[in-house]
């Protein structure tokens, strides 16, 4: 079965990723966490990154802050989709930098790039990513989107009550 | 097979969005090439939304500029990945709205963003997405990085001689 | 009689949205009030928006947040003006990503944008677009006006003593 | 009949704001055009403001660059509903100063903001302005829309040949 | 002699224009304070700024936030120097508004603007300008200046113990 | 009679700056222009800064791009008024590094700053800031906004031939 | 022995600027602090950059905030490698004025930017250029990043637990 | 002998990137050139990064633009002092992810950031690096900036014959 890897520049980050690993558990997908230093760690960033896509990996969420490069970094060398999820740290210019270094690579190597802070939604992309094959998986979503709906509908009669 | 639909609010993104098709089919993949408006043709991209992963369709690249609502809107009604291409389009100030309205996306509904008139990296994650079950894109992907690399290598070459 | 429909996309956007309510009925405008999800229940979007201006509604007020879709959706399906509140939610990037999504709309759907959380200001311009076809609306904005001046002047008695 | 006046900072606006001209005659509104500069003829301007609703005159359409005051300054005396137009003239930082010198208005004074040079979408706003009390005119912005759509299915039908 | 006219629009934006009326006495310049609102009392601020030099006032300062008019539309009535102080209000976008709409004057309307909240420097500013042709006041700022390199010598010197 | 010193930072800035030559010429002031580098002649700096206010100048304009540090740094040793005009130079980004090195002047050191490329207003509010106490610079600064008012009701007439 | 300078614009940038002086006695480097303002004490500025390089100094770091001339203006008379620190003080617009002032410098006078607020990194980049010529400072870097490594797989030990 | 080495992410970054070569030849020191990405060929990145400081490089300047990694990631791997050049390339957002992702390192990894496009600081920087610790290039610095200074002089002298 499919597996998701969520991955982490620094244990900092935890409290944002956490979301990522939440709703992935909640969609019953596999995930594996750890944490990938871009800067700090390249040597382990370089193996992971090889070899994510033999040990059974189908999508790679990774969140990062600042001069972010962990995502890209992780896309220059895997063959698989990188979610990146640019991560407001306490040393980042209100984000924007985050943002930025994750979202504009150069041609040639994409990341899959969420709202500022959004693990929660990386989450359920790479659910969507494995539900692109798999049946199961993407009636869970059309599941989870009805539950988005009804919520929205609740909250309509309560505020007309 | 799996196949791509890459849709965009006005043809005059084609130019930008070229790129996604090409590359596209540079990896062999299925494309489906249609212009849906958010704002101008909302039936149809409920009716498109909707339907596409019924259609055999397993990855929507939507690009679109200024207020750029098209990739959000169609994330919001399908199942499907929807790819977001924030297009710098002649209306728009320095393609920062078209990035924003992209990418900020609310909790619940995921647009995978890629960077500004990113088209080609569009195209790549779609097939990234479909080769994350299907090792024979998988290995196209692989053997691309591979082109991109001996690409450098020459270019280094030729500025050492 | 005229009535202002003030939507938004979550009931958490309600501290901001309730200045638009509480200002209309200072105005004696009849008000309606809704949530409408852009992402979450597209279909009560539609329904919203197609048939409100055959429901009396006169203006629409939408507000949202982050990559906000909402006004510019519904100004695309409603031929009734349609005010757009940028609402700087926890998600938001200092509000840009609202401010930018609601106001850059292409060229055929125009969205009338106030400022950032600028609700209230929403109701005074919903009432100016009533007034502008209705002697009675229109005096009492003028009165209104006439408030405005008399709490500066006092304001700047209290200075001066 | 309903009347909207046109106005703007200085001549060199023209080639913008002629795009709200333009849809207004294309709706049968009656169109006054005028140059007032709130920055070189606060006389004119306090005239044109204090009188506009007594000349028959339902909507004001104002556009100006830079630090743009021109709409705030006679959304401030007239009770009428105010559009504003952020030009991006040459003197502009990008347009950024246009934009937030126009919309963020404070509370109490409301400027409905269109897009950056979007003249075309102050004309339609007005006309939906004019269309929420009068039905012909609502009429015609559903007509106007329609071939929004019409133009769309042709430009995708085309693509697909 | 010299008097200096510190206006702001609203009384909440006293806690900024405080520092203003602070150094000024300290410079022993007379100082009158008012509160002048473009949007709520444009009749005042015709009389106020068509006035000014001929009620002895050598120097305005006007302070304001958001779509900050007051300092450009007294600019434009009145031929004494203007200085504008850009608040950070509350409905500020990080204070990005209030800069630009005060700094970004058209050519023939200069406003002589200072950092946000930087109502002292406009208050030192005001000095210096009288002070360029009455040598008292002149000194003073001479004076003022050794002050300031003083407390940087013994905040040094604090150091280094 | 009062003397204003024009300085900038390097030739380049010079097509910018004539427009502050120019108008005090029309307003028959003297002027004294220079090129002084806050980085590459320091010591011509600091002779500049602190002997001005010796030589007969009454304002100092000075005009640099990028990391603008020449109208602080004239400010922070000359007691006279220093008007900064942000020139949009080849190596800033958009401006915003001119704008806010002049600009964000901490408190006890202010600099007037200009809109950005606005050598026309620096040259004004020079004027201004002579005309504060001279009668005879006031008048002509009264008629200069009197011929900026003509030019205005000129243009408004050819626009409605 | 190498010395490193570590100055600042004011007392009130010393608990950002303690970072880069705990890390260089970290690396044994001997270090020197001083307040030494620009704007307020221009002459110290003078001396202490025309001197720095005959006193024993190897490298200065330079933090300030807001229009932040002291690095650039330390680096246009001294032949040391300047390091700037933009400081996020509280007049700071959101820290982007610091970090333009600092950064944007002129051809021909280079100033070493780091992240806002970033000391310890400029502590660090303090050592490195020390190491390039000194084998056991270089060795000591070797360790330091050694060190960060290891606390990463730490962190990801304790995460897989 | 001191030698640098000058890396680029790509061929197209050869224009700016010429300008650090050219200086430092000026200055007599020995330059090494290749194109290294980090995103294409992240092997020869890896190989650079760790044996740079073995092969006699004492600093090293690396540019790149866009989403670029290339500085941080040789800093994350080289003890060496790393000069980042943030290059304004056609995929970049107006220069703000350039500067972004290679300013805003994380605590530990500095990467010493010049001026977008600022190459020829880049030069400038290495040489005063080297000559702080090698007289002859401190004294070749000297001089250098007594060039910059004279010809100031000389256009001065232009300017006022």
């Amino acid at each position: 079965m499919s597996k998701v890897a969520v991955i982490m520049g620094s244990i900092s980050d935890m409290p944002v990723m956490q979301d990522a690993i939440d709703i992935l558990k909640q969609f019953s997908i596999e995930v594996e966490v750890d944490i990938v230093s871009a800067h700090r760690t390249p040597e382990k960033l370089f193996d992971f990154s090889k070899n994510a896509h033999n040990r059974g990996i189908s999508v790679i969420i990774a969140g990062a802050g600042g001069a972010a490069h962990l995502p890209g970094m992780v896309a220059s060398m895997s063959p698989l989709p990188v979610i990146g999820v640019p991560v407001k740290s306490s040393n980042s210019i209100d984000g924007w930098d985050s943002v930025l270094s994750i979202l504009q690579m150069p041609g040639g190597v994409p990341v899959a790039t969420v709202a500022l802070n959004g693990a929660k939604n990386a989450g359920i992309l790479a659910a969507q990513i494995i539900g692109s094959a798999d049946r199961n998986v993407l009636d869970s979503i059309i599941s989870y989107k009805e539950g988005l709906k009804e919520a929205v509908y609740k909250s309509s009669e309560n505020l007309n009550k």
